[in-house]
């Protein structure tokens, strides 16, 4: 990694030093700001004389439960699929989202939750900052394997602020709905990490083609990811929507749109490949686009059979995204995405975007009768015709993928300042730079990498 | 597989046509059928002016994620014990099982939800969606191995509507009760299955023999199947029964059940093994016999010694089934069980079926209070007997014995179309036949299976 | 094993026989005892005329689930990083955790539910049960890979009664506030498998040294074990609590004292470590200290920083734990401590209790409001100050300590009858001594381990 002692022992000094620094100025904020909310305080929660069973708890802690395995299961095991970084991609995310946890309290609490100079929290800040960490998740899978941990912590600190201010220009100034993150989270996240991915460009990232692909029990550790993500995203995108028929309705949308982006994703896997055999990247990605797509119209009168043409539709596209734009995403625009966050975030977050636009520009009050006041509360009140919020929500996303342009540039130039450590251009995919790794059979002791000097990093 | 480039284009495009023309099928059966229930629809849940927290959501959603999580990581990965078969067991569980969702909210839509030329669905019918998934997942297993994607979709399509007619069949027109399924989803997938694979056998199967067995750490990912199955079975029987007391009283009986299975099944796997070790295979399967066996009667009062018992029991019978049984099944019936489904799901689910029969008949108005109506309702408005019911629900058992069996040998018969592609007796078992497999050690490119015609199926 | 056949035969049937024995008491014991509670019996849940949304089912059996995951699949696979004990790590998981889901069922009933001469059960029952497998299991932690499965029942049927009485003796007795069981399942269970495991030192057990790290596959497996565990802790502690603020509160609580420990643990880690590489048995372990350290506190107001701080702490101590202490633990005390459970129960379990003491002293009216009735009853009624709440928290904690140690002590003894089976000092941390084992690769057989006479235990 460092050929000189001096750089080693920086090495040695900086994650540590840097996770200390911020979790000691998180703990310090929080100390100063943070205060339980009314629903968790024992004097305000009884000062209210409510009924226990009233607490939002009992309505959305079991979605927060699913999120959060999705968040570090979900994401942490589909990553793992790479043969010789599954410690990382476990690993790290462990790491960033439990930083991104602590980090996006705060800034979404002084965005969203600031009242009388207090954040509040409760289960509802829970769950937002589990989607904060999510889009810092869809970011790191675009620059899986090339970076630090060091940097993917700075990485996280800027996305997190960057994360929050496009939340709240989309919901609070521009009054966009997007429960399931279609572009909060998704198209951010994935912009954000490609623009990023392609200001840290490898030319010589070849020299690590060796380790780029899975193994046998890798690709199975990265089903688990995959599955448990497929499971529990209806619980995703009903975790913040309004209660009774809203996340009811949020997470039967949800369920139809994954049913389809599987079919389409085994339909089109095998169509594309040269023998008809099913590929495990398409199978492990593709068929979760189904989710993505309904981000933000899931909450919406979508009907089953729109959820089923959107699931279906982004299956396909994001298929054909792993066969054919991945290859000239990296020779034509020099941008390496591990993951393929374009395919699976990108695109169908876009195209969930778009999808928002369309459904909200049908929305009628005889469609949604008194629950129009749940789903487009401006409608409602008369302040904005449909075809005025679709207009919002289209506007909305441009906002979002400026914010992630914009965004993901900083984040490359913060990434490369030089005291910050990453793996030469030989060196990535692999878990032994930044972990000691156990022999993979028994009594044989794995040969140490071979110290080198890091090359190029554009 | 194929030996003439025909062929090999015709299986190519098979598959993709299949799923695109069901997929298509069913959206449009979607488009004009379903619609939003009460519960879910913006304007009909508002027009009831309902108290959020009255609706179904909070009182089935997380049964219903547990549910989940059985049906895709639970049945997929107990699957993956196979060491060369844990891309297609857990992939086509995904696949087959995704299609199946759909493809059963119709069936059973149609049979049990048709209102005004409409089916209406919530999460009830996103559970009942779940629970037919299961009994296609069952009838995999038995023939696991042995299929091709095409065959397996052309299974799942009639099986849905076999197990929706039967289901309908016991639950609407005998007034049979069945809420975790032993007859209608155990006993149903597992004879469905064994017939179907009946029809399918191979007399030179050993010549996959040497792929048929596990190795360590594929036992270790079939144990993260087991596991799920077993935490979360309370959660399966106790889904769709009635709230209040019922779903408690379920929950709580296949808890203790599952605890005397898994004891006896340790008990009885050192007791039966050569030399006292302890085999997986018991393990992994047998001990989940106790969700099975209380599925039709843990709605009852059964009381906590009842499903000790019934736990007991059915441990008990599936292990010696595992050691004793199967090999007859194969060498006497000609039933190849890659799975040993009839002694998880076929022996435990005619046990539990018979148990339903006694707790039915031994049934009082003392015992169940005011509670009666819920789980007995004929029973409650003076229609039957207790005995009555009890001969009804032994009638429920043989009509599912029959549809499964006449609706199995329906299925091998559908399966040995000509036009559909399967794995030659030397290549079953095996993830290359339809998966890009990647070498199972860094930088080695494992030999490609030589390919061969198809030989024996029957 | 066993050097004469006799002692082979006794072998192979010692355990059969103990399950079946145990089975078959606690069943005669459950029909004699155990009845439905008020909330899942038919008749009396319905002769109270309640809303079925008032049943204790809809606000505990989410958070029963999550427990459960965590003590089958949490622990389970969270022992499963030793290389060649995987089967043993989830199957005895499997297997003990089964039987004291029953036995203590029993014994927590006869203290704390026996009312007219019946235990009555439902989900406060079924959480309790798993909470006392819990302690069972991180006992197991400490003497994993050099026991049997008989040793390891005979250990479960006297911990249970132990573990019963103890917490009895705090929560009854003494009026102790240990929710999430700082105390009576981190502390009691680790100083239990301590003190046993220092019963049963083995001299010589480095000829099993080769066993003793992971490999690549089971470090990530034990990843498993450990993110879910992670995720799911906020469900553990606050199950058992108050409805309403409370278990909304000790959720948040816990999840903030998790993310903390995360960031202190891999920041530790590459400190403390050679060349700042991260170690995956600190990760994967001092990473949930978090959760051991507001066992006792998250229920109280320790507030969003208080939980941070904790769990910074817990995981200081638990990783300096790792690298320092466990080898002096080894070599001064002779305790052999396989799982480290001393870092992550132990330590974190006392400075739990203490953080316990001391939050407990500072509580006022004015913080609490009429809150201060559900979470310190005493001191609302005016029967102890906040002091004196504090002195009996810390005089729990030494009950707890002597409870644990003399109960080690005595389990030692118990596992050291001449009658019971364990692998010799060259056969620990080795499933092929209780397990059918296949090959680590397709057609290989693995060679069978050597018969050996067992050798030094103590």
């Amino acid at each position: 990694m460092a050929g000189s002692p001096r750089r080693a022992a920086g090495r040695r000094l900086l994650l540590p030093l840097l996770c200390l620094f911020f979790q000691g100025a998180t703990a310090i904020l929080f100390a100063v700001f943070v205060r339980y909310n009314h629903e968790t305080d024992a004097a305000l929660w009884h000062w209210g004389n409510h009924s226990h069973a009233a607490n939002e708890f009992y309505f959305r802690y079991p979605s927060f439960q699913d999120v959060h395995v999705m968040i570090f299961v979900g994401f942490g095991f589909l990553m793992a699929f790479l043969q010789r970084y599954g410690f990382s991609s476990v690993g790290f995310t462990f790491f960033l989202a439990a930083f991104a946890l602590q980090w996006s309290t705060l800034v979404q609490g002084f965005l969203h939750a600031f009242h009388g100079g207090h954040i509040h929290v409760g289960v509802e800040s829970m769950i937002n900052a589990d989607f904060c960490a999510g889009a810092v998740l869809i970011s790191f899978g675009a620059i899986l394997g090339k970076t630090g941990p060091a940097q993917l912590l700075l990485m996280a600190l800027l996305e997190v602020v960057l994360f929050g201010v496009n939340e709240f220009v989309l919901l609070s100034l521009l009054g966009v709905r997007d429960a399931g993150g279609s572009m909060t989270i998704h198209t951010f996240g994935a912009y954000f990490g490609l623009v990023l991915s392609r200001v840290l460009y490898r030319p010589r990232l070849e020299k690590s083609k060796h380790r780029q692909g899975s193994v046998y029990h890798s690709d199975l550790f990265a089903m688990i990811g995959t599955i448990f993500l497929w499971i529990f995203w209806p619980s995703f995108n009903s975790a913040p929507t309004a209660l009774g028929d809203g996340q009811h309705r949020t997470a039967l949308n949800t369920y139809y749109s994954l049913t389809a982006s599987t079919l389409s994703t085994f339909a089109l896997s095998a169509l594309v490949s040269r023998d008809g055999r099913l590929d495990m990247v398409h199978i492990q990605n593709a068929a979760l686009a189904g989710g993505v797509v309904v981000g933000t119209s899931s909450e919406m009168m979508l009907t089953p059979f729109g959820a089923l043409a959107a699931g279906f539709l982004a299956g396909t596209v994001s298929t054909l995204g792993y066969k054919f734009f991945t290859p000239i995403l990296e020779s034509k625009f020099k941008v390496q995405d591990t993951c393929g966050v374009h395919n699976l975030h990108g695109m169908p977050g876009i195209l969930g975007a778009l999808l928002g636009v369309l459904v909200a520009g049908l929305a009628t009050h005889e469609a949604y009768g008194d629950g129009l006041e749940n789903v487009f509360p401006l409608i409602a009140e008369g302040q904005r015709s449909a075809t005025s919020q679709a207009m919002h929500q289209l506007f909305g996303l441009f906002v979002t993928l400026m914010f992630a342009s914009v965004g993901g540039g900083l984040g490359g130039l913060l990434l490369k300042l030089p005291c910050l450590d990453y793996p030469s251009d030989s060196q990535c995919y692999e878990d032994q730079v930044y972990w000691e790794v156990p022999g993979e059979h028994e009594d044989t002791a794995q040969e140490p990498l071979r110290v080198e000097e890091p090359d190029t990093q554009a």
